[in-house]
């Protein structure tokens, strides 16, 4: 059995969970505030963050890329063509490049700004750093956002998936940070169609549903969020 | 032939060397200064960060976690009992988990702070944000490096090298991460024996030798950076 100690907002719980999804996997979900850094919570990994995933004997697989890896090796094999990996080098040297471009590089410029200024701020106590969000962050996620909305729109022209000819990784990853920069209204869809439309066949997928029925306390998603022809 | 665009004193760039090193895998190196974002780099690479590293008809490999499975993949196999990352799932999940704990927890807690105010700033112009520097940083850094030298004395205490019985990336991350710390005099080696014992064995490995006999410039190394009897 999977036990995964997620965030419902956290866009590297939300890849993993879409990973899990893709491969059918049951798994317990337990819901977890980082930042309140709760000492039940850091006795069962150091780390202290989210995603953390547990299975069997192994130890606590800490973080996205971790964790991804370790999927691929202990559950890739018997997934046959749903594997979210490429069997060949430079294809999985391609997965795992824009796989890290979402979750670190979309994740710094863009997601990480976006969710911590308009979700967890709300969630955390004045002592904690709550409060309003810090408008110009915001601003300077939204002027980032758009380029890499145009890498999305270049890749998918050239390719079935942004990675290659089969969804990976890649795809879960920029799903993920979207779908929570989404939830906020904060996707500028009408930048790019070829990003929209991307978009659009991986919000249909099943392993998708959980996350669009999810609901931020006191915050409305945007009308579009939950929406498959938006 | 492998090219690894670097610069000497990223701690995830003398990751990469000290596993090349391992390996005794030829690399041409090119020191680049990611930050002056040179349009010739960024074309190269449009991460633009280092490490990245070139081999044969792959895409370009950014990042020191892309890299590692890179060479696990690509190279492991032949190295036989030099291989840096454990056969057993349980043995990569952990290898993984402390290479994830040095290269990104270490890095934000501790040798980040470290190398860019005191290395980096003084390589900037004044309009790239160099100068003197934030101390309320550098102090910040050195309290939270006590906490990781004794992790790394309780891990040291139970086995022989951090992951387990053998050698893993886990060990040349945390040697890579504290060489830089060390260059500045800043490593706080009479907190823990074990660790100074530990980093000692590290040190006095031939892929650790180029890193010593590095300098930057303007920039004295502590007296016993280069000394393997410290």
């Amino acid at each position: 059995m999977i036990a995964l100690i997620h965030h419902s907002f956290c866009p590297h719980s939300r890849f993993v969970r879409l990973a899990l999804g893709e491969y059918r996997l049951a798994f317990e979900p337990i819901e977890e505030r980082p930042w309140e850094r709760r000492p039940e919570f850091l006795a069962l990994t150091p780390e202290g963050i989210t995603p953390t995933l547990f299975e069997g004997d192994n130890p606590p697989i800490p973080g996205h890329a971790g964790i991804a890896e370790y999927l691929d090796e202990a559950h890739g094999p018997e997934m046959y063509e749903r594997r979210l990996m490429p069997l060949d080098l430079a294809g999985r040297v391609e997965a795992r490049r824009l796989t890290r471009w979402f979750n670190v590089k979309f994740y710094e410029e863009v997601s990480h700004w976006l969710v911590a200024e308009k979700i967890f701020k709300r969630q955390l106590t004045g002592a904690q750093g709550g409060g309003a969000p810090n408008m110009n962050a915001v601003r300077a996620a939204r002027a980032n956002m758009r380029y890499h909305l145009q890498y999305v729109g270049r890749l998918i022209a050239a390719r079935n998936w942004l990675a290659g000819d089969t969804l990976t990784y890649a795809d879960l990853a920029a799903a993920a940070h979207l779908s929570c920069v989404d939830y906020l209204g904060e996707a500028a869809w009408s930048e790019n169609e070829k990003a929209r439309d991307w978009y659009a066949r991986m919000k249909s997928r099943p392993s998708f549903r959980p996350l669009l029925a999810e609901r931020v306390a006191g915050l409305e998603p945007s009308p579009t969020y939950a929406d498959l022809d938006f």
